[in-house]
Parts: C-alpha cells; sequence; structure tokens
C-alpha cells in the first residue's frame, strides 16, 4: 500500500467565502473572516487529519459588492504567522501579490515565517487580477495581463535570489573565535531587471527546508508558463476530470520543456466536496447553500471577475452576453471559461451568474462517492492532490471525518506526516543554495 | 499612591543586539535574533510584570559590518503576529519603514494585527535612517532627510485614513435580513496627495482600541515635528536627564501648538539598566559585556551611523575627525548627538566608537538607585516611561525581579492591567473615527 503514489491536501481557510451567500447559513460564524478562533480550529483540525497545508487566499480592493466575507478579513501574512505558533507540522501558504509589492519585503516576510514555523512556509504567487487593486496603490496603472506576468516572473526570480543570500552552513556563531558568519557564504544577487533593481543580502537565513514553497495560482497560459518553469505548486479549478487531465498534462509538459521532471510541481485544483448519507441529500445540501445567495448578489459578484462590469444591464434569462475582450486583463482564464460555458452550454445569464455564486465541483455526493472520485482524479493525473474549500464548516468537518479515512484506507493519503518540513511532506526536495551548487 | 501619575514601561526585544559584543556573552543564545523561544520567554517575562508593550525594531540594510544578530533576524510583522498568539494584555510595536513601503499594506498588516490581537497593536513609524536600504529597494534614490519626513506625514495620514474605512459598528451581520453591513458607514478615503493615491476602502474593520498605536522614533527636529503633529508615543534616548528634561518639554509644548494636551502624546526613551549588589558590581557588569567589543567592530558599527562611512582611516587615540555635514541624511538626531559629544567632551574616535558600541545610559547601580533615577526621571518630566533593553537576557530578569516591584511600592507602576486595550493601558483615548465625529 505504502508505495502507492501519495495524495497532498490543503485546506482553503475561510473557505465559507468562496461563495456570496453562506455567512447567512446558521452554523457558520457571521464574522468567521476576522475570527481568530475560527482561524485556529480549522487549522488544527487540518493538521489532526494529516492536511500538508492550510491555504489563505487574499485580494486587494474591495467594493460594496464583494463577497461579504471579503470586506473584513485577516491579511495572510499576520494570520498565518499566529497559525505558526499554534500549529507544529502543517504547511503555511497565503497570497501575496507580485504586481503590488516589493520583492526584498515579500523575500523577508516569507523567510522570516519559514524560520518561525520551522520549514512550514509556502508562498501563492499572484499576480492581482482584480481590476481595482491600482486604485489603492499610488497612482499606478493597472498593468495589462501580459505585463503582470513579465513582473512576476521577475519579482519571484529576485525573491528567491534574494533567498539563497546566506548558505546553509554560513552561521557559525562561535562565541570563543567571535566569528559569528563566514563571509564566503554571504551572497550579494546584485539583481539589475526590466522592473526590479535589488542588491542584497536578505537579513535573515534559510529555514531547514531551505526556501519556502512557491505556489502559483493563474491558469491563463501565461500563468501556466510562469507555473512550469518556477512553482513548487499549482493552485486551480476545473469544473471537470477533462478539463482538468487536459491542464495537468499541459502543465507537466512545459514543466519538461523547462528542464525540470515532472514530479518537481505539485498540481492543485481547489474543490468543494459536500458529503450526504445519499447522493440527493448532498445535492439538497449544495441547494441549501446555493439558495442563500440572491440573484442581485449573484449578478454584482459576476462583475468582479469583468473589471466591475455592470452585468444588471441584461435580460437574465436570455443568452450569456457578448462581451468582446471584457476580461482578459483580469481573472482571464476563469473569463475565458465563462465564455467558453456561455457558448458551449447555451447557458443564460441567469445560470452563469448562480453557478458562480455558489462554485459547483463534482465532488458531491456520499462519502465512498467523493473518495472514489478523488481517487479516479489522483490516478488518471487530473491531479496531485486537492485543496479543499468547505462551503460550510460542517462540510469541511464531514470531509475529514469521512472521506479521508476512506483515503487512508486505500493507502493514498498519510496517516502520519513523513517528514519535518513543508516540502518534505510535498514530496519535493529542498532546493540546493545557488552558491553552494555552483562551488561544487 | 493611586492618584500617582502611572510610569510607562515597554521591553526591547531582541534587546542584546543593540550593541556589538553581546552575542558572545556565554548567557546569550547566540541564535537569539532567530529564536522563537527566546522572543516568546521574553515577551511572557514582559507581560508577567505588567509591561505595555514589548518593541521590535528593525532595519533594511545589512553589511558585512553589521551588528550580529542584524544579519538574521525575524521580520517584526511575523513576530509580532506569533507574539500575539501567546500573549493576552501586552502591547505589540514594531518599526516599518515609511519611505519603502506602501500605505495600503502597512494599513492592512498593522490592522489586522490589531483585530487578531483584539486591540493591541502599535506602529513604530520610522524614515529608514539607514543608508544603503535604498538599494533592496528598486532604483529608488534614499531620499533626503526633509523628504523622508515630508513621505512619513503623508504616509502615516493616509495609514491612518484607511483605518477610518469602517465605522464601529459597520457590521451589522444580520443573517435574517441579509444585511452585512450599513453602507453610510463605510468610506473611501479618496487620498490624492504628493506622493501617494489611494483611494481605499481598507478591507478590514477596526478592533477595540480604535487604531493601532503610533510610536514615532525619529529625535530631530522634523522628528519631533512629525511626533508631536501625529504620534501617540516617542521611542528616544538621551544621555543625561538635562537633555531628556530639554527634550520632552519640546515635544509637548510642540503638540500644544498642533492643538493637543500633553498626555495626548507618550515619551519613552530607550535605556539599558545594570542593577547589582553595589553600584561597583553594576559598573563591573557593564564594562565585561563592554569588554566583548573589539575596537575594530566598534570602528566598523560606528560608520554604519554615518552612511557606512570608513573611520579605520583615522587616528584612533586622537579626536574625533570633522565629518562636515556627513550624517545629516542619515541617523540625523545620533550623528548631531556624536558630533556634539566629540566636541563638548574632547573625545577621541576610540572613546566615541566603543560608547556606541556598547551605549551606556545613567541607570546602571543598584536596583534602588535604579528606581530612584526612574523615579527622578518620571517625577521630573523626563519621560513618561522607558523602553528597557537587557543588554543581557539577566540583566533584563534583574530589572523585572529587582526594579519593577519598587516602582510598584511606590504606586507609580501598575500591579495588575487596567485596560483591555493597549491603548487604554497607556492612558490614551480610543480614536473616535473621523466620519462618526463629523456626523455629530
Amino acid at each position: 500500500m505504502g508505495a502507492r503514489k501519495q495524495l497532498k491536501l490543503g485546506a482553503m481557510l475561510q473557505g465559507i467565502s468562496g461563495n456570496v451567500g453562506a455567512w447567512r447559513h446558521p452554523e457558520v460564524p457571521a464574522n468567521a473572516s476576522v475570527s481568530l478562533k475560527f482561524y485556529q480550529q480549522q487549522a488544527l483540525a487540518a493538521e489532526r487529519s494529516k492536511f500538508d497545508f492550510v491555504f489563505i487566499a487574499d485580494g486587494l480592493y474591495i467594493t460594496e459588492q464583494s463577497i461579504p466575507h471579503f470586506l473584513s478579513r485577516f491579511e495572510p501574512i499576520t494570520i498565518l504567522s499566529v497559525l505558526a505558533g499554534v500549529t507544529t507540522r502543517i504547511g503555511l501558504v497565503g497570497t501575496l501579490s507580485t504586481t503590488y509589492s516589493e520583492p526584498f519585503t515579500v523575500a523577508r516576510q516569507f523567510g522570516s515565517l519559514d524560520l518561525i514555523s520551522d520549514g512550514r512556509a509556502g508562498w501563492n504567487v499572484v499576480t492581482s487580477p482584480l481590476a481595482g487593486s491600482e486604485k489603492n496603490h499610488n497612482n499606478r496603472k493597472h498593468p495589462s495581463h501580459p505585463e503582470r506576468y513579465a513582473i512576476a516572473e521577475e519579482h519571484l526570480s529576485v525573491v528567491r535570489g534574494l533567498w539563497d543570500s546566506w548558505e546553509e552552513d554560513a552561521f557559525v556563531r562561535d562565541k570563543e573565535s567571535g566569528v559569528f558568519f563566514d563571509p564566503s557564504k554571504l551572497h550579494r544577487l546584485n539583481h539589475e531587471g526590466t522592473y526590479f533593481k535589488v542588491e542584497g543580502p536578505l537579513n535573515i537565513e534559510r529555514s531547514k527546508q531551505g526556501q519556502p514553497v512557491v505556489f502559483q495560482a493563474g491558469s491563463s497560459e501565461s500563468g501556466k508558463d510562469l507555473a512550469a518553469r518556477s512553482a513548487d505548486a499549482v493552485f486551480t479549478a476545473h469544473g471537470s476530470i477533462e478539463e482538468a487531465k487536459a491542464f495537468y498534462k499541459d502543465v507537466k509538459e512545459r514543466a519538461v520543456t523547462y528542464g525540470r521532471v515532472p514530479d518537481d510541481i505539485v498540481i492543485a485544483p481547489g474543490i468543494s466536496p459536500i458529503i450526504g448519507r445519499t447522493a440527493e441529500e448532498a445535492e439538497a445540501k449544495y441547494q441549501e447553500v446555493a439558495s442563500l445567495a440572491s440573484i442581485e448578489q449573484a449578478i454584482e459578484h459576476l462583475g468582479r471577475f469583468f473589471e466591475h462590469h455592470d452585468f444588471s444591464q441584461y435580460p437574465l434569462d436570455e443568452p450569456f452576453p457578448d462581451l468582446g475582450e471584457l476580461g482578459k486583463d483580469s481573472f482571464q482564464s476563469t473569463t475565458n471559461l465563462i465564455k467558453r460555458r456561455a457558448k458551449e452550454g447555451g447557458l443564460t445569464l441567469r445560470q452563469l451568474a448562480l453557478e458562480l455564486a455558489t462554485p459547483r465541483t463534482p465532488f458531491i455526493g456520499t462519502a465512498v462517492q467523493v473518495a472514489d472520485t478523488i481517487e479516479q482524479w489522483h490516478r488518471e493525473e487530473a491531479a496531485d492532490g486537492f485543496v479543499i474549500r468547505g462551503m460550510l464548516p460542517s462540510f469541511f468537518d464531514e470531509f475529514i471525518e469521512q472521506v479521508v479515512p476512506l483515503l487512508q484506507e486505500r493507502g493514498i493519503f498519510r496517516t502520519e506526516y513523513e517528514s519535518d518540513t513543508f516540502r518534505g511532506n510535498l514530496g519535493l526536495a529542498i532546493p540546493e543554495n545557488r552558491y553552494a551548487v555552483e562551488r561544487v
């Protein structure tokens, strides 16, 4: 059994915020997005179930129409740092934008989180697809989609370079001789590129996992390229196994063309499992959550992906409007998917808006059915793992109580952590310091 | 007794790093600056002694000549967030530069820390006096001293404006009606200034202390002005009570000219108390720590304050060299002080370098002597409180074990926290939301 390739699992915290109406459900703390207790409970539950990581999403612009739990929520670096203190084994992944941050700051904050957690930090690289983010950041024009990715590529390379400022054994700290560090193991990056100029060195040493794990969360062509070239893991989303397999194959093949091996990159779609005693009961649970979002809210929420476009101007029950190029500079892979679904499925505006308001994934059914689907996706190379978004806290609890044990019985999910680092649990190698490599 | 004006106390964490050689002392963990356990122990000890706050200093540029513990240390936001999870009452203050950060990011991270800690966050505003910081931050020229302060003034006003995005009772969160917030209590800043353009609103609500406490740490003319106009507290440093009294009077008077009352601002010099059973024993302890720094290290350390000037070119035992304007754009108040001391005291380069390498404050003696000096500074309006920098962990322990009880007996320091917020303990009012004020 132990020889079977292991599944990786992450838990999206504030998972209840991924759909518009869930906050109104009786079991959801109305202030969940700013409840330390709620985050701590979810993280500890995930750790007890041997999840690889928790995942904190983020955004940099809100309007009156935002998802309620997005209006006031903890900032990722701060909440992950608190969670580092209350957990001991689980990975801690947070979103931070390359478009509106300084590489030196990002390298320090994730480097510090990595040391504080003793090798458990992960950075989810995003380019801030949300239009409006620029309005909170100093006159800057929101860059076009291709430029955002060019910035991201360079930003990430600077951060990684800074993380190599100190070789593993650079700090001698010998009180007797007074030698604190070995100067030959201290390196300045001296980066001068198109968007950034950063000398270094970074003022924090490496953790025992070498560098924080790098996630990438965009699924456009540029997103896939960035992931294949530079990321350790990909957070994505798919409506069907066919779509997921195509994406998986594409990213792994691109990784190979960049000189990597397929196992260098962990592909983990986000899914929202819903478990019932019967398939019908599970479906009814989905419908109950979906009914909490009004069509007005769903229409407003849809606009967020299309640069805050006003969809209330179109008739609800006619085919989805032709939007031309709109959306290509924001959430490109999502807006392309919506347009494609509208075209292929002949769906109306109402249908698509409601679908997006309460995202539906093919993981709704009995515990055995959901475990089967997960096993199938894993076996057929649609996913190396999954990020679990519990639409309600009880949906998450039911997943860990009923589905995780099945996955463990089938020998595809751990019953104990294999490694004492996040990288180790993901099956990724500890990256050697680039300068140490050069010297060999 | 209770009617006497209360003293405020803070604890500088990584306090051992304020002098060049202390890391070599047998009792100092050589990796103290990256030891979570060390930070936690110090913070918990300070909380047990009812300190108002812990304080994390910072810097954005290192060289081979930096103080050893500065070469690799935790970043303030991350370590304060961890400490928020292990403490319950003590304030959490961290340094963050206005010269190399985005106001939106700063407002979010401290706002999030403030909510996570339930009203205990503090931001120490600095302008990055350290030359070289610009080299890690994208081509930007290190701004001149006056420009850094103009940026700081605007940056702080933007952050404070963002902290008022949501009025206290803006979040209704009524599941029945589906009303999550009251739109009339959501405000956009729409700031357009010289250096920043930020629309808002911030995506995090107010904590129960209204806004994080704002510290200011520059003691130049511009620094004093910024503090007097905008800060809740001032972190400073003085060699004598006369100097401290003049500074205190100056800042409080400036505050009054800006329409504030003197008690609106807490002045807290950093001090390094050393306790002995006799005055001679205390002095011997100082000398023991001082002896750990070599003259070469002291000379290198001195350069850091003067834009990394090379002092090894001057004879050690002749009068301190005439440096002209050098140092005015870096740590201006410190470099002015050094130049003044050199002139008034006729000190040599060696004497001044060693003094700076192991800073000496007039708080060395028996517990009673140190308590007397503290009481005198407090009574004679040289300080509202102090930030305690233990040069060695045992120096800090001895302070809280021997001096704090004396201050409590004398009725000038609390035996229990008075308030459940950091502001409340400092005796500061909860700032009303600016828009709520307008409406009244």
